[in-house]
């Protein structure tokens, strides 16, 4: 029997997440939730139902997973533990300075409704933590580093947009290829932040505006890019709409560490992912995760996960005896 | 209380055990064992006691999880089942064809005596089955490729050897760095097994031998070294001592995908290791896992296991509200 799921919320993560689902057999979707009048939400596959979130206790017993899709700053705190009073959820919480306060309040909700959740699943957190930590383990003698890119920052794309002056913007966060080198080395660099990571903004100015100004209040800005190097171009609407409408990302998640007798033999684990698009590679994740969480509660298992907790095995169709002949 | 540990053989990899156990301050290492004389067993630090293994049931209850360090072709396959008898175990074996064999055997022994059992710990098989399996439950539709080098080939260095005329040799195994761009870029080529790796060899000749009879005999030798492009460089002993000592290896794993309507968007999954010491790394892996196999007897786990089955949060010495707040 297939794994009945359900998207909660419909943005470019959510539209990754239907077109995950057909790569994966085992799952089924079975209706997309939205606040939005559901007259107005067109899926890819026009068979499936949309639904009112108003509907959603209806749903209980029709879905095994419920995906979340909303973003970290109002909607997941709100939306993850309240959920998971009704369903098996997942989200893709990305504050990480709020992950430990998210975590407390959803598995405090999921025990009580004997519901299992994972939160903070994607590729950062998620993909890279997972990395992050097996090298640790691996390595308890060294280094990390992560970077960024290239892609693009859609805070900083935002943060581009409300200058004055400023009709349209995109900004790619690009790693500094020397600073990539010098931690492939094993050399342990120390890195500013201005050494490991440049941006890269496109600009379409509203009529009138001035180009100097607009640049000044842009390399300047405080936290978002006076750190770096960044660089400025000006185009056209129709060229950003043309070249830049893509949301490609990616990064490296480097451990350097040492080992021997006297430390003397350096050692570099490098996690890479080079994305046409971020939102459907996460949610390429977030559907291997809905599977692992969908086996554990049929085990009987409760609370709050994250990617920490999950054995690797749970994520794939296959069987044990499978996963050992083919990719041991 | 720490976990006790026991080494079960003391070559190049149980010297790296006792290196990395040395930076685990959960775990204790109790005693060596060795089939040679213990007397002639010179450990890193002496004041470790260094057994006969036919002592070692008198350590039954001394010792949480024995590390097996013996080789794979003879040693585990008879070592592994029998010492899971007495023991939590943990070993590297790494003859992919026969593991879901060797699985088999240890699997039945460990449940008959209640032992839990990790085969195949390391970095291949060990970090990169994980890479090919996290890999390929993300990206259903895609392509692995895998590369080693640039390391030394312990079996095609001992081939070498046994040529007549052949006083001493190291061969190193390199990637081809345009077969690596291409799978980087995305491209899904098809590659030969000519296209992917090179063979460097460095031979020490015996008094007398003809270097171009030498030369032929490599090059041409089925399996080893005719699918590939071999370079064949002689060398006096002197220089093989002074500058192919070390064992370095590494590799790469990729797993090149695409996602989206019309699978428009292509996505590049990219794990590598660069290793000064591949025993060492080996022996940093298994010491990790030995970690998370004592955690999981303590929590009444039995049976036969492999990397795939041990959730990552296992493997670190810190908490789960650690590990969430730190690398998450």
């Amino acid at each position: 029997m297939k794994t009945r799921v359900g998207i909660y919320g419909y943005g470019n993560l959510g539209k990754g997440i239907e077109l995950a689902l057909r790569s994966a057999e085992d799952l089924e979707l079975v209706a997309v939730f939205t606040r939005r009048d559901p007259a107005k939400v067109k899926l890819v596959d026009p068979k499936v139902p949309v639904c009112s979130v108003k509907t959603i206790s209806d749903y209980q017993d029709k879905i095994d997973v419920m995906i979340l899709c909303g973003g970290s700053a109002t909607d997941l705190p709100q939306q993850t533990p309240e959920l998971v009073k009704l369903f098996n959820v997942i989200d893709s919480f990305d504050t990480h300075a709020r992950i430990p306060e998210h975590f407390a309040h959803v598995n405090s909700e999921a025990l009580a409704h004997q519901h299992i959740a994972l939160i903070s699943a994607g590729w950062d957190p998620g993909m890279f933590s997972l990395n992050r930590l097996y090298a640790n383990a691996i390595l308890p003698q060294g280094k990390d580093y992560t970077f960024w890119g290239k892609g693009v920052s859609q805070g900083h794309s935002d943060a581009l947009r409300r200058i004055e002056g400023v009709a349209d913007a995109r900004q790619y966060t690009i790693p500094v290829e020397e600073a990539l080198q010098a931690v492939r080395s094993g050399s342990n660099p120390e890195l500013s932040t201005r050494q490991k990571h440049t941006r890269l903004c496109y600009v379409v100015l509203k009529d009138g505006a001035d180009p100097k100004q607009v640049t000044s209040e842009i390399v300047n800005m405080p936290n978002y890019f006076a750190d770096y190097d960044t660089t400025v171009n000006f185009i056209s609407q129709e060229e950003l709409l043309r070249d830049h409408q893509g949301l490609p990302h990616g990064g490296f998640v480097f451990r350097s560490g040492s080992t021997g007798e006297h430390q003397e033999h350096k050692h570099v684990i490098e996690y890479s992912l080079k994305l046409d698009s971020n939102p459907e590679f996460t949610a390429q994740v977030i559907v291997a995760y809905t599977r692992a969480i969908a086996r554990l509660h049929q085990e009987g298992v409760n609370g709050c996960k994250t990617v920490f907790d999950i054995a690797p095995a749970y994520l794939s169709p296959l069987s044990g005896e499978q996963l050992r002949a083919t990719f041991l």
